[in-house]
C-alpha cells in the first residue's frame, strides 16, 4: 500500500461531499461528454489539414466549432488560435508577441496576474527586456495612475487580467485599454480572460484588446484545450516548433474531440448566461457573507458587490494554517484550496494575497471556494453549517494564535 | 453552404471506407474511451497537487498510471514527464536541455527527424548554436560514420529518431548511442520514439538514452497527452512558464482523463504486443508488395524486412500528383496522406523523401498508408483491388508523364 493509499484509507470517504475547488480541477458537463463521443469513437477523426473526405469533414467541423466559440466574444472566428491550456495562451501572448516585434523592450503586467503571465514576463527580463509590475489596491484593483506613468515609447505590451482567478477582482480593462491606446496606439494590450469567459460579458469588437486568453475547462469543457483571441494585424510567432498545421501558432494542437467539447461548453454556458451567473452570484453572496458573519476573525479577500466575480469566495481565517484547513474541510467532505491554487504544496504565501497587503499569516489561513452551475443552495447550506466547526477545531489545535 | 460543405456534397460518402491515415488522426480504443469516462463525469477530477481527498485520489491514480506507462519502457515512473504532444516533448528535449546546459553549443540531428526536432534545432541556430544535420542512406538510415565525425567536445546533444514516421526506417539507435557515449559520456542522447512506442521493443534500462519522446495517440490513446522519458541526472528547464504543479516541466498539463486513456492504451497495446505487431506486419507486407507488383512504375520508400516499421507502407507512384492521388483514393473510400503528413497543403515535397534522394516528382507522387490493429485483411484486399484503378485514372488525367 502506498503512502497515499494509507492516507486515503485513514481519511475515509465523507458521507456528504461538496466540491468547490473548480479553480483546480473539474468534471465536464454531461452534454459536453456526449458531444465528444463521436470524435473519440467514430468516423470524424481526420486531421483538418489533410485532403481527403475525413480531413474535409474535420475542417468543416473545425470552422463551425470556432464560430460557436467566437460568437460570445463577438469576434471573427479566424481571429481565434487554439492552444493546449490558458497557460500556453498566456505564454504565447507575451513571448510570441515579443518574438515578432523586437523593437520595443518594455513589458508591463499587474502584480496579481496568473503566474503564467508574471513568470513569462520575468523570464524575458533575462533576455534584456524591461519588466514593470503594476501594484494593486487592497481589493486587488490595478493602479491605473501608475500604469499611466509607466507606459512609454519603449512599451511593447501591457497585460492585465479581466478577473483575478484567486480573489475575484474584476479589473478596469476598458479604462486601462483607453489609457494605453491614448498614450500610444501601437502598444499591444493583452487580457487574460480565463476566469472571466462565461462569467461576465466580453465583447472584443467594442473593447478592442489586441490579445485575450480564454479557456474551456473553467466552463465545464474539457481540459487540454484553450484559446487566444488575436486581433487582426497583431502578429505573433509560435513559442514551439512543429509541423505545418491548421493552427500555425500551436503545431499539433488540432484535437477534434476536445474542440467539440469546448464548443459545446461555450454553447451551454452562454445560452443560459444570465440564469447561471445570477444563480451563482446568489450562492456566492450567501456563502461569502454567511461565513463572514458566522465565524469570527475573518477577512474577505477581494472586492464586494459588482466588482467581484460572480463565482468567487475567498476568506482568510485568522489563526489557521492553510493545509490544516483544507484537510479538515476534506474530512467534512468540503473540497477547497488554500493560500493560492497556484502555490499549494509550497510554503510560500500566494503572490496575490501578498499583493493586496495580506500578512503571511493571513494569506496562509485563506480558503478559495468557487461556485458554478453544478453547485446547489443545499450544498451552500451544508458548507455554512460545517465551516464554523472546521475553523473552531483548527483554532483549538493551534491555540488560535496568529501563526 | 460553405465551400467545404459543397466539396463534401460533391464528393459523397463512399460505400466502403478504409482508414489508413493513422499518422494524422485517430479514434481511440473503445476500452480507452470507457476508462476516461469517470474522469470526465464523476468524482475523480481533483488536481493532484491539492491537499484534499480528491487531490490525493488523483495523485494516487496519477502515480499508478505513470507506473503502467513506464513498464514497457522498463524505467522508473518518476523519470516520465508528461506533455501535451510529442511535438512539445521534442521541443522540451532539445530546448529544455539547452536551457540547463549552456556550456556546449552544438546540436546534431538526422536529416529525417520530425519537424518538431529539426525546426527546434534550426531555430536555436539563431541563438548562437551550431546545428549539424546528419545525412541518411537511400532507405533513410542515418550515416553513422558522419555522425562519428561530427561529434566533438562542444556537442551538447545528438537527437536521432527510433523509427521514421513517414518511411518507417528503424534507426540504429543502439549503435549511434554507443558511438556518442564512447566518444564522450557527457553528450546527451535523445530519441524521438513517437512512431516506435508500441511497435518495436524499447528498453531504456538496457539502451541507456538520456531522453526519449513517446506518444499516446499513435497507439489509439487520446490526443492531447504525450511523454518524455528523462534519465535520472539529466536536467531540463520547462519551455514555458506557469504555476507550480506536479509536472514541473509542463505546467498545466495535469489531465486525469487523458492520462487515464493514455495508460489504458499502453496496457492494451503491450498486453498483445506480439500478436498486434505480427498481424500488422503481415498486412503491411501484403499491401506493400501487393501494390508494388500490381502497379507499374512504383518505388517503395524506406527499407524492407525487419528494418522497416511493422505498420508502414509508403510508395511513390510515378506520373501522379499527391493531392490528386489522395482525393481519388478518398472517392474510393481509401483515406491516406501524400508527400508528407507534415507538408500537406504545402507544395513543398516532404523533407524526408528529399533526404533519401527522391526527386520532387517522386516525392509528390507518394502515398503514406499506416496500419494498426483496427485494420483487417479484408480492408487490405479492398485497397489492393482499388489502387490500380486509382493510379490508372490519375495517370490518364495527367497523361502519365513525369510531372
Amino acid at each position: 500500500m502506498s503512502n497515499i493509499e494509507g492516507l486515503l484509507k485513514q481519511h475515509g470517504t465523507p458521507e456528504k461531499e461538496v466540491y468547490l475547488d473548480w479553480e483546480n480541477g473539474s468534471v465536464v458537463d454531461k452534454e459536453v461528454y456526449k458531444e465528444m463521443k463521436p470524435f473519440y469513437l467514430e468516423r470524424t477523426f481526420g486531421n483538418p489539414a489533410i485532403t481527403h473526405h475525413m480531413g474535409w469533414e474535420t475542417l468543416d467541423f473545425y470552422m463551425k466549432a470556432k464560430t460557436k466559440i467566437a460568437k460570445p466574444l463577438n469576434v471573427d472566428p479566424q481571429a481565434l488560435a487554439l492552444t493546449h491550456s490558458f497557460s500556453e495562451s498566456n505564454n504565447l501572448a507575451v513571448r510570441g508577441l515579443a518574438k515578432m516585434n523586437k523593437k520595443r523592450k518594455k513589458i508591463i503586467v499587474s502584480e496579481v496576474e496568473h503566474l503564467s503571465v508574471i513568470h513569462t514576463a520575468k523570464a524575458m527580463f533575462n533576455d534584456q527586456y524591461q519588466v514593470e509590475i503594476i501594484p494593486v489596491s487592497n481589493d486587488g484593483t490595478v493602479n491605473l495612475d501608475i500604469l499611466q506613468e509607466k507606459i512609454d515609447s519603449d512599451t511593447l505590451l501591457v497585460s492585465l487580467q479581466t478577473i483575478n482567478h484567486e480573489i475575484g477582482t474584476i479589473q478596469p480593462v476598458r479604462e486601462a485599454l483607453e489609457i494605453v491606446k491614448d498614450k500610444d496606439e501601437s502598444i499591444f494590450f493583452h487580457t487574460d480572460a480565463t476566469s472571466a469567459f462565461g462569467r461576465i460579458p466580453l465583447d472584443y469588437n467594442k473593447v478592442e484588446v489586441d490579445l485575450a486568453t480564454f479557456n474551456s475547462n473553467r466552463i465545464l469543457g474539457p481540459k487540454g484545450i484553450a484559446g487566444l483571441y488575436i486581433k487582426k494585424g497583431t502578429k505573433l510567432k509560435a513559442i514551439y516548433e512543429g509541423q505545418l498545421s491548421v493552427e500555425v501558432l500551436a503545431p499539433d494542437v488540432e484535437n477534434p474531440a476536445l474542440l467539440a467539447g469546448f464548443a459545446k461548453a461555450v454553447e451551454i454556458q452562454f445560452e443560459k448566461f444570465d440564469e447561471i451567473n445570477n444563480q451563482t452570484k446568489k450562492l456566492r453572496d450567501k456563502l461569502l457573507y454567511g461565513l463572514q458573519t458566522s465565524i469570527e476573525r475573518t477577512e474577505i479577500n477581494g472586492p464586494s458587490g459588482d466588482r467581484r466575480a460572480p463565482d468567487n469566495v475567498n476568506i482568510s481565517y485568522m489563526g489557521c494554517e492553510g493545509e490544516a484547513l483544507t484537510v479538515e474541510c476534506s474530512m467534512n467532505g468540503i473540497y477547497v484550496s488554500s493560500g493560492s491554487a497556484c502555490t499549494s504544496r509550497v510554503l510560500m504565501p500566494s503572490h496575490i494575497l501578498t499583493a493586496i497587503g495580506r500578512k503571511p499569516e493571513e494569506a496562509h489561513g485563506s480558503l478559495l471556494m468557487k461556485l458554478n452551475r453544478l453547485n446547489t443552495e443545499e450544498q451552500v447550506d451544508y458548507v455554512l453549517e460545517r465551516m464554523p466547526k472546521v475553523i473552531k477545531r483548527i483554532r483549538s489545535i493551534t491555540g488560535g494564535i496568529e501563526l
